[in-house]
């Protein structure tokens, strides 16, 4: 058994219209600093312990069915650790 | 003039209770899914342009001031492009 830290990335599919981005946008131009095509996604961290390859697929599982939204979204993960 | 694109993570201090984080891991919980410390963060892209070490030194300013709230979260920030 070892503890392992899971990064998980969110992002709206780019075809998905990203209202909050274009808010962000907007308020960045009003201040004066120009960017554009900005996104905002989930940035989400967790502990999962067990053995590495059965962590793997309760990451997988996890990260496409509940943290996630596969209809609109897509999702990457990474899994540090012993 | 170059474009970049910019991956800024925002994420709780780990002294700040993170609500969100917790109903997420009884969620999981009640899957039968068991995962710890999870803590829910923001994961935003966006595009710059200019010369790197001027689009640096603005992202650094929209990140820590604008995409950021300095008492709560911590801010990183990579840059990717030409």
């Amino acid at each position: 058994m070892s503890t392992f830290k899971a990064k998980i990335y969110v992002t709206l599919k780019p075809s998905i219209l990203d209202p909050q981005g274009r808010t962000v946008e907007r308020a960045l131009s009003h201040l004066g600093q120009q960017a554009s095509a900005v996104r905002v996604g989930k940035y989400i961290e967790l502990n999962m312990e067990g053995e590495r390859a059965e962590v793997e697929g309760r990451l997988s599982e996890i990260a496409t069915t509940v943290l996630s939204n596969p209809v609109m979204e897509n999702v990457r993960w990474e899994l540090e650790g012993a």
